[in-house]
C-alpha cells in the first residue's frame, strides 16, 4: 500500500511561521512522524509540497500508483475548485487534513472546496492531524479491499 | 486516564437508520470497538447516549473526573449552544467526531456550533471516526500532561 | 391500523392560550374530534403531548408497532432537527399539522425543518388540520398497502 | 354551496408528466374524484385549468357566486403576486393545494406566494391534497356560516 | 398630444377591494377624474385595463401614437421584466404610479422593476396619483418639445 | 394653509452640482417656481434649507402652525433615522420629492427611510417634482379637511 | 426532423429596440437565416413569437411533433418557472439562446430559470446565438438517435 | 406579590465557568442577593434553576401563581421558540436578564428570539441584571396593578 | 459622584409622540424622576438633550468631571459611529437605555451601534428604563471604586 | 485566420473523469474533431492546455498572432480574476466554452468570472460546445473583418 | 496651490484616544507635522477639525478656493451620504485617508461611502498617511495643471 | 535597507493594457521612476513580476534579506489566501498598493485579502501609488528601527 502526502502552501515554513496558530513543529519533523507511522503501519509514503496550486494539480493526476491522498490543501482549502476538481477527477480516495481548527478561525477558512470530495476530514490536532489522517488513509483502503 | 463518550440524538438507532449515510454498524458494535481500542491503549471509558439535550448538558457538567470528553452531539451539533456553553464552562477538552462527512450534506450541517470549543473535529470515516477521535484524545490529554 | 398522535411544546394550553392566533378549543376538545374521526374510520389512535423535544425524539423512536405518526411540533418544526433525524430514521410514514397558517407568521416560522421529512403538511385550518392529517395519515398507510 | 376549483399551469399534463414527481394521476382522474367527493359532500364544484395567469386573475375575480375556492397554483404560487392581490381583493376563502411536497423541492418553490391570502395550505399528498382540499373548503364555508 | 393610460391587473376591483389599502374609489371615478383633466390641459387621453402581462406588453408595443405612457403596473410592478422590456424597448416615456405608497408595504412591494425605465415614479395619492401622474408626463412631454 | 418646504443637504449648489444628474436648474430658480405655484394655488409657503440633520429635525419638529411638510431630505433620505422619527413625532403629513429618479441610482439610494412615514413619494421629474409635490401637499390638507 | 422556434416577449421589436443591446437586425432577418440554415442541414423549422407567457407554455404543450424546441424565453428567462415546468413536462429537448451576453448585464439577467431544464445554453452572439442554437438542436437529436 | 425566578442551562456553574465573560459570583450569592432585595421591596420569590429546555417550557407553564417571571433564558435565549411560546402563551409578564452584554458577543448571541415576548431587558451587568430586573419585574407588576 | 444623562433626538417631544409606543410621560417628568431617584441615591447629575448626533459627540468629549453617562440615544442608536467612537474614545463608562423594547420594533431598530461600547443596556421599561439605568450607572462606579 | 485554443485544468483527464458529467470523449477526440471543423472552415488552430492558472494567462498575454481564443477555462471560470483580466488586458476576442451545462451545477458553478469578459457563452453540448464555439469565434472574427 | 485639510469626528481626542488603535500622537502634533512638509513642497494648508456632519458638508461646500481636500472622514467614512454628494458636488478632488488600517477592523469600518469619489485612499501608516495624502493631493493637482 | 517589490498577475502589459483604468505608463517606467525615487531615498530595491500565484508566494518566502515588502498583487488581492498566508508567515512588513481606486469599481474588486495582513494599503494614484507606497514602506522600517 502507497499512500501520497501533499502538504499544501507555506507549509514549508512550518515552525517558523504563526507558531501560536500553527505549532512549533517543523516540516521535517511532521515528515520523519509521518514516516515512523508509516513504517509502524507497513506502508509507503511519499511525501511533497508545492506552493503551486497547478503543481498540486498534477501532482493529483499522476497518482495512478497510489492507493489514497493524504493532503493538507492549507490556503488552497477555500479557494481551489481545481484541486477540488483533480480528486474527483481520480480515483484515490482523500483524506483532508489541518493543523489548527479551521472551524475556530476566520469565516472564509470554515468553508472548504476539498471536503465535499473528500472520504472525511481532520483538523485541530496540529501534527497529530496527519498521524490520524495517515491511519484514516489506511483504515479506508483496506476497508476498499475488505469489500472486494 | 478517564476518557467519557457521549452519543447524541438517534444514535441508538445506528445500524438501522438511514444506513446508506450512517452505515449498517450498530451502536453496540461501535462501542466494543471503543473497549477494545480503549484497552489497547490503557485507558478507561465511560459510554453515554442520550436523546435529550438537557441530559447531554448535564453529563458535560458532571465530567469532572474525565480527561477528556469524546462526543457525537449528532443533530445537537447545529442546534445546541446549551452543549456548547457547557463543554466551554467546564475545563475538559473535547474531540468532536461525526460518522459522516457532514460537509457534503444539507448546508444546516455544515455549521457546527460545537467545533469552535471543541480542540479538534474528524468527520466521515463512519466506526472509525469514534477510533480517530478516542486516539486523538488521548493524544491531547498526554500532551497536557507533557506540558505540565 | 394504529397512528400515533404527537402534540408538541405548548400544544397542552389550547384555549387559553393566544386564541386569536390558535382558536378556542381546548386540547381534549381536539383530542376527543380526534377520537370520534379514528372510530368512524376505523382505525386505532394513541395520543401524546410533550413540551421536551427529547421525549419527542423517544416517542418516534418508539413508534415501530404504528402504521403512521400524525405531528404537530408547534415550536420544534423551525429549531428541532433531532426531531427531523428521529422522523427520518424509522420507517413509519410522518403527516405534519399546524393550527395556524405558518405561511402568514414570523419569517423563522415559515421554514419547516419537519417537512422536508414528512409525507406532506396541513396548515391553517384550526382543529380541522389535525382531523385532515388523520385522514391524509390513514390514505397514506392504505396507499401503502395496495401498492403491496 | 359552490366552490371554484382551479387548476394551474402544466397540470393539463397531469399523468404524463414528470411522474416520479407528480404521480401517475391524470387531470380527468382527479377531476372525476373531486366530482365524486363533492356528491358525497352535497356540495358542487365548477373545475377550471389555464396555463395563463391572466386568466386566473379573471377566474378568481369571477367568483363571486362561489363560496370557496380550491386552487393549485402551481407553477405561478411562486411568480404571481397578481394572482395573489386578486385572492385577497374578492372575499372568497381559498385553499391551496399541491400535488408535491413543495417544502422538499427547489428553494424557489419553497416559498408560496399564495400562502399568505389563503385560509390554509395542504401539499404533498398527490391527488389525495385535492380531496383533503376540497373537505377544508367546505369545513371553512361551514364554519362561517356557524359563526353568522 | 396623446398620452396612454394603462391599468394594471386588479384594478378593475377598484372600490370593493381593499378600500383600507387602495381607497373607495372605483377604476370608473378615477378614469372620470383623468378625464376631467386631460381636457383641462388640453390634451388626449386613452385609457386601457388588463390583468394579463402579455396585453399590457402589447399595449405598450403599440404606443407609437402617443407621447407618453401613465402606467400603473399593480402587481407586475414587481414581477415584469416583460413590461420593464417593453417600455425600454419604445421611445414613449413613462410615468409610473401607484395608489398606495408601496414603500411601507410588504418587502416585496417594495421594489419597482418598472422604475429604472421610468421616467419618475409617484406613490401614495390614492386617485391624486394618477392626477399628479397625468401633470407629469404632460410635462415631460412638453419639456422634451421644448429641447427639441 | 401653509406648507413648509425643506430642501436637504447640498441641494443649496443645484445648478452647478452634477448637472448631468441633477439638471441646470439653481435652488432660487426652483423655489421662484414653487413661490409663483404657491400663489396660482393659494397657500403660503415657508423655503428652509440645511446641510445638518439636526437642524432638519428642528425644523420638523417647530413645524406646528404648518399643515404640511414638502420635504427632498436629499443624502439624509437614506441615512437618517432622526428625520424619520421627527416626521412621525409631529402630526404634519409630509410629502417626500426627489430630483433624480433614486430607483435608478446607486443601490444605496434605492431605499428611503423617509417614504414610511410619508404621505407619499415623487420622484424623477426634476424641478417638476418639487411642483407635483406641492399640488400632493395641498391636495391632502384638503382632503383631511374635507373628511372633518 | 422538425425543430420549433420560440422568440419570447418584444423579440418582435427587434431592429428598431436598444439596438445597442440587441443589435440591428430585425426579427425577420433572423427568421430567414434561420431558414436558410435549416435548408441547408435538411430540417424543418417552424417559427412562434408570443408576448405572453401562457402562450409559450401552450406552444411547448403543443411540441409533441418536434423532435426539439430552441427557444429565446427573453424576459421570461428570468421569471417564468411555468415555461420552465413546461419545458420540464414535455419530451422535447430544448435550446436556450441569448442575443446579448445576459451574463454581462443586470443582476436579474444573470440567472436562468430555464437553463436547468434545457440542454444547453448559448448566449451573446447576436442573430449567430440562434444559428449555433439550431446546429446544437440539430446535434442533440441526432445524437439522440444514434444512442437508440 | 410572588415573583418566579428562572436560571438557564448552564447558569448552576457560576463562579467556576468562564469568570472572565460571566463574573465570580456563584449562582447561590446571586440567589441570595435576590433574596436580600426580594426582603427589601417586600416581595417573594421563587427561584428555579434548569438546563433542560422542556423543563423551563413547563415552569413557566406553571407559574399562573406568580405575578412576574425573571428569566435569564442563558442558551436559549437565541435557540429557543418552545420558551417563547411559552412566555406568549401564559398571562405573566417576563423581564429578561444576562450577565453579559449579549450585544458585545458572537453574533448568534445578539438575536434575542425572548425579547419579543419580554416586557424589556436588561444586560452586561453581572449579577446587578438580576437585582435590576427584580426592580423592573416589581414596577411592571405595580404598574398594571395601578391601571386595574 | 457626577452622572451625565445625554436625551437623544426627538426625546424632548415625548409625551405628546407616538404615545402608544413612547408612553405618555413627558421629558420633564422623566427628568423630575431621575433627579428624584439621584437625590434618593446621593449622586448629582446634569442632563442634555440634542436633536444633533455632533452635539452629542461633543457632550461625551467633554464628560471628563463625570463618573458615569447614561444615555438614551435614541434615533442615532442604529446610525451615528461617532457617537460609538466618541464613547469608545473617553474613559467614561456608558449606560444605553431606552423607552420601548427595540427588539420588539423594525429590523433596524434591533441593533445598536452604541451597545458594543456600553457596559450595558436597559430597554423596554418606559420612564423605569431611565430609573432603572441610573441605578446601573451608580453601581458601576461604586463597583470600579471597590476595586481600587 | 489563426484560433488558440486553450483547455483548462483537469481537462486533460476527460474521458476517465466523472463520465457522467464530462463524457466518454477523451482530450484527443475533442482535439482531432477541432482540427476537422478547422480545416472545413479553413482556419488555423492552435491548441494549448494547462492546469496552472499562471500558465493560461501567459498563453493568453502571448495570443498576439491570433484573431480569436477558444476557452474553456473549467475550474478557473470561477475563481480567476487573473484570466478575466487577461482577457481584459489582450485585444483578442474571446469565447467561452463548458461541456456541462454548468447552470444545472452546484451553485459556485453557476457563476462565471470569464462570461463578463467574453464575446459569449456556450455550455452543456459536451464536445459539440467546441464545435460551436469554435464556430462562433470563427463568426465574431468575420463579422469584425466586415465592419473593417 | 491651497490644499484643505478636514479632520473628521473625534480626532480632536488623538493622543488621548483608544491609542492601541490610533497611536499617541496628538492632533496638534500631526497638524505640525503637515504645516512642515507643506512648507518643504511649497504649499499652503489650511486644517479644519468638526465632530458635525453637517459642518463637514459645509466646508467642503466653501472650498472653492482649495485645489484640492485632505479629508480624513474618520467615523463618517461608513455613514455619510451627504459629505460623500458634498465632495461629489464640488469640483476640488479629494484624498481619503486614515490613520489605522480600516480593512483589519470591524466589518461595518471596512466599506468607505467616501472613496468612490475620492481620486484614492490611503489607510494604515497613523500620522504617516496624512504625510502621504499630503504628497498624493499635490501630485494629483500639479498632474492636473500638467494636463491643461 | 533592501525593499522588495512585485508586480502581480498581468501588470507586465501595462500601458497597453485598458489605459483608461490603468493609466497609460508602462511596467518599466513605472520601475524607472520606482529606481529614481529609491536613490533618492537612499534604499535599495529589487523588482520582480509574475503572473503565477504559486512564484509569488515563493518571492514572499524567500524575502528575509529585505526590510519590507511593496507589493501590487493585482487579481491576487481578491482571491489568493496563499498569498496573504505567506505574507503573515514571514515577518517581512508589506505595503498594498493599486494603481486605480479599488473602491470604484466592480464589487469583488473592492475587498482585499491582502489587506488585513498589511501595514497599509494605497489605491487610485496610478504610478504615484508605488512611489507613495515606498515612502510608506521606508517610513515604517525606520519607524521600527526607532523602537527598537
Amino acid at each position: 500500500m502507497k499512500i501520497l502526502v501533499i502538504h499544501g502552501p507555506n507549509l514549508n515554513l512550518l515552525g517558523t511561521r504563526e507558531t501560536e496558530v500553527y505549532g512549533s513543529r517543523s516540516l521535517d519533523e511532521i515528515n520523519t512522524s509521518l514516516n515512523n507511522l508509516a513504517q509502524e503501519l507497513g506502508i509507503n509514503i511519499v511525501i511533497e509540497q508545492s506552493n503551486h496550486e497547478g503543481e498540486i494539480v498534477d501532482l493529483i493526476q499522476n497518482s495512478l500508483e497510489f492507493s489514497a491522498i493524504l493532503i493538507n490543501p492549507a490556503a488552497y482549502t477555500h479557494t481551489s475548485i481545481a484541486i477540488r476538481d483533480a480528486i474527483a477527477a481520480v480515483n484515490t480516495p482523500a483524506v483532508e487534513v489541518h493543523l489548527s481548527n479551521i472551524h475556530t478561525r476566520e469565516e472564509f477558512r470554515q468553508k472548504s472546496l476539498i471536503a465535499p470530495v473528500s472520504a472525511g476530514q481532520i483538523s485541530g490536532f496540529g501534527l497529530e492531524s496527519y498521524l490520524l489522517g495517515l491511519r484514516a488513509a489506511t483504515y479506508i483502503v483496506n476497508a476498499k479491499k475488505d469489500r472486494s
